[in-house]
């Protein structure tokens, strides 16, 4: 069966429903037409201007992507901005991106279940706020109005260790298993961590979280002076393996579960995780 | 010489300087970039389906509209919208838009005055609040702080008749003067009018300055009930010749502006009104 | 039975309760004593200061309207001001007035109910937001919390016609029906109806649930410019009859309401339309 | 010449300038009609219904209060309510009621300058928020625009004493210059004061203008339990003579002003304090 | 067993549970470290300087006043402020500072019913808004979700008196029970009281309560002129004992209460009223 | 002479002013009490806890920080918290805090002109919002109210490299300067670096500012992943060199600056930079 856009959407949505999404973000398409025909589709972190010329080089029909292209709304479609130029050109190509942003963060079996995976946690439960269903059977809500429903869906998660570790000896376990060249770690290297919390991209924001839990260590990617100054008030350690690291282990996982999803609907399309992407940011 | 659209984008600069558009608005360059060649340029009020399909066809490369295409900033470029279908078609037929708002409302020759011009206003004023201007010579400025400076800029007019007409009179000469088939009339018929104020577009967001003012009667486009009831209140007149007879007087008006400018400039360009739109309305 | 200002209120709060209101709204006892007796009634739409003239001369002790006299709350009594005007005289006269706005457009039975029922639509439902009403038998909703309840009230209807008519022939039918010498129609002549959409007064804020909604049609009042653009960008046909026709329907109807009502409750008191009110616009 | 209200109006304007009260307040004609003739004045501090009645029977004209009797914007003229009772009655007689509040306290010769005279303050000043006048001269302004111009008008004023005192006795002598039979005082009865701020009706507000200047004691009303705690701490004295007090010396004063000025405009109008009043509060 | 701070704090929970205090409130411990011993306990009402210098000589451990110490949050510990010297004065000598303000005005058998106790009243409900609480069984409350449940807790209390009065009479008869030297009666002599109201501290917040509720006197401290002149138009009473007086009386009640507590709790820690604070206002 | 906190402070204020200081931040005396007498200054970055340990058991009377002790005013001395134990060891110590934070980063050789000074930069200017200064002598102001004043003053700098360098080398030469074992680098290593901004701290707020200058490198701490991609797509360069590293240098000016100043005052004081200070970050 051929694939068009419209049923690639449903497949994401199935993975990562647009309904998680934070309220200011903008998950979904960003450029194109539901009935474009789909062959090939690339996924990726962001829609880098380098990453769509190759995608529109390579007659890929549709752009998977984390990071959404238009994250402030447009006022215009003006050619001389990079902004336009990437919708020119993908325009002219033919070329879909679709985004999967916070609601992949969100999902079961999305970017944060894969951190936590990646890094061993054991019986692992959301960080932040969790957010809230209804469970399938409304009969049973009517029922039992007060009894507890854990979605497991949210951003962050946190889990404990096989064993537990002083934060040095986790920390270079958690490099190691990320295969980053640096780890910027804060904390004592002596603090025993027998649980820990995850925040994929930028993890700031769940900071508090973090110090209202009993974790000991957190992972996350853009942690800043004054996070860590917090935590060792907290006498708690941080961990930061970068942005680029916590969200790229996402991307072979995604292409997956897309496949699987596509065969199993008979669909005709080939997903494959671009190649061309690198941390922006380079060690020296 | 030939002309791209960075240099139409000047010739409207100067006759509708960006900078009296209000701030919600959304005047300049809505689609397009600056250095495709121009040789025709269409001029008309709305960028609608219709406009945009035949200037595509009629292979004419630049659309300058009244009104923005893009009103609400937009979060994605979603091909299966109303406003998708047009970008995705101007983008692909390399179809500027640009657009003057109520810039060229406010501007000195704008609409406004082109409004009180054809109804025979004398002494015209702007009636809204008035546009600050720096004098060019800011040594004036630093010898005279309080001396002040008219600068005719600004939403609506206001001015006063050759011979004051009563009211049902003198709406029938401004319905012969726009040639419209139906004009709504608020207020007595037998009250003199010998000063009067026009709006163009929707004008009940000035009807406190017309109130305020010594103006017997109010030209304007979607004018409402309560507005009719308050200017009976009042006792001062409404005639409402329709949003689109208010502005569509301007594009002979403009399209002249800009072919005096190309001509100066040397640009070899072909400039005309579309003829192609309809007031949206029909009385029957 | 002689009756009051006081009677007549529970009357009208049974017709239109006033807890139907928006929060905006200011409706009820615009002036007069609760105890001031009451032998005749006057409904209209707006307190015009000829019809508190006419009342008083005729001896009139309550005038029932749909606008609100006070609008905006008063920061005096200032008999200088038209508003001030109408009070004194009001006060002076023992005249009463009382006013029904959003409740009565909101109510079962009320202005939008009979909107749609004079253009002959059926299966009738709220075109807006549905105001939530508590089922009479709490016991009902404790054991069926998630039940639906649907209210039939609020603002706006939807229906279906009865045949499915081309949007020319829908319009002329609508403007015969309602006896006004002109109406404004937007959208494609052939546009084909068989669901329509109807909004009482100004019908430009329920726009957005239009068209949420499958109605091809829309029949209200005040409609302006952009309205009609919006229509035709999304395909759909608007019909304006004008504010006052649009709401004029309801004041035969609400008469009888009260009469019926008043004969019941043995109260001796004679209630009338007010023949004295037009059209603030007249179309030339 | 006989007189109108429009004509006291201008009188009142010229002691107390409208523009000097506070945005919040309400000033000028509560009820009334400008050209309604005033043979009779009264001047009270409230618009009480004992005055206003008894003002009706005694065919007073004009009731000139400092506080205004529409406070809150009112959304009806429901006659049920004591406000409606009360301009029922106003409108009835023929009363108008005139009211000058804050602006009476921030003038010139105004409440806080006669408190502060009664007092015996010398070199006195604004104590709040010197309200800015453009100097008569607009020259003088352009020529030295940072040149300070000291108004002498706004709420509150400070000055010195001509003899220190300790605030115990300076409490007994403000409590018998104003013949109030209880005053409450605050801070320790030994501190020296040289130097006095008053403020007349509710003095919190301007507690904080009082403890940033060099003033020792505070002379208001309705001053609270942590104001006193406040001073305390500050070691600083409060002394309350009650609301009432610290305004009604305004009125024999007001009443002057009025008569001055109606003789000098030749109007045959009689002018009185109403003698009507008392606290509201009496201590047992 | 020894006590210290935490253990005092739990006492204090157990009678004014912090959960009850205003959203705007800092209840709790204002100065101190948790396992600080504790022998020495005092109680009043405010944390003057004097009650902290003399609590500190007196070797006392644990201060615990109503009103909190630190009121808007501190930005500095400058210790050449008042609160900084209170602050400084408190830590060296390893005196504790704990507070519950509103969640004592709240409590069952908090201020307001021993007020309401001490006036007499019977039948006593909360005045002001109830604070809800879950009942204990959530079984019910999923069973009968709209059952009122009757907390008892709130600011403020109504009840009636067991013999009705007319105003002057209670007035005295509170003042006598109060052993106030004055009190401040508004609203006519004559009124008879049935019903009375009470608010601790600062009462003109809950006025709104007061005046819609069938009680016709209402007793607090620091009442206004314009509460009087409010009372008056609604042919109500009110009678201030002051600020001071309406919450000195919990310092007994609740000294009594912790002491019952500490024994069964089998602390050895002596409580004891301090006896220092007066009035900071004296009539004069 | 001896010294005392109030005369550090005036030399502070000489070297930032705190006038300069974000309406946000909160400088200045943190603890202590202007009459301690001060023998020994520390000079950190941050009050630490073990910083201020090590302070008291060396008998420092003055620590003086980069970064506020108290950022968010605090609600209560809860010593069982970090900052009411550093708080009561600081007081119990007689160990003054002062800070100087953003009037520091802002100010006239203050840390962003140390850092353009350290990299290199000529003709340096200020990248942020400049801070206004009134011209010395006031009747310049007067006599050329438009005429600009630099005042060199506000957060961040942009300055001219000696000669060009690529992006790579330039980053090189940057971690040198600075000593740092690693720095993060975005952009293409071969752009051309004429001209550089830096931003002391974390730099993501100025980012705007850098983009809208025409230099192509910044230079800063705590940048961010999108910053980076932000960097990448308007083709410039970042180099993150750390928080702290681009802070720290400012101590030893900080104190050399406060040691000429207290010799000049003829003060006899030891100002010393601390030495326990380290990167809360360590890259593994």
């Amino acid at each position: 069966m051929k694939a068009n856009i419209s049923g690639i959407i449903k497949l994401l949505e199935d993975i990562a429903p647009s309904r998680l999404a934070e309220d200011w973000d903008n998950v979904g398409l960003q450029v194109g037409k539901r009935d474009w025909p789909v062959r090939t589709v690339w996924v990726s972190l962001d829609p880098l201007p380098e990453v769509v010329t190759a995608a529109c080089r390579e007659k890929v029909d549709l752009l998977i992507t984390h990071h959404p292209l238009i994250f402030r709304p447009i006022k215009n479609l003006d050619f001389d901005t990079p902004m336009g130029a990437i919708l020119k050109r993908a325009t002219e190509n033919r070329l879909g991106i679709l985004s999967a942003h916070t609601n992949l963060d969100a999902a079961a079996d999305g970017i944060n279940d894969v951190l936590a995976s990646k890094i061993g946690l054991k019986n692992v439960k959301v960080l932040g706020d969790e957010i809230k269903t209804l469970p399938s059977d409304a009969l049973d809500y009517q029922v039992n109005p007060l009894m507890p429903v854990h979605s497991g869906l949210g951003l962050g998660r946190i889990g404990e260790l096989e064993d537990p570790l002083n934060l040095g000896a986790f920390a270079i376990s958690v490099k190691e298993k990320f295969g980053v060249s640096h780890a910027k770690v804060a904390g004592s290297r002596d603090l025993i961590v027998s649980k820990a919390a995850v925040c994929s991209g930028s993890g700031s924001g769940l900071l508090g979280h973090f110090f209202s839990s009993d974790a000991q260590a957190y992972i996350s990617g853009d942690l800043r002076y004054h996070d860590a100054r917090d935590a060792e008030a907290q006498n708690r350690g941080l961990i930061d393996i970068g942005h680029f690291a916590s969200e790229q282990i996402i991307l072979e996982v995604l292409t997956e579960q897309l496949q699987v999803r596509s065969i199993k609907a008979g669909m005709d399309v080939t997903i494959k995780v671009c190649r061309l992407e690198k941390d922006p940011f380079m060690i020296i």
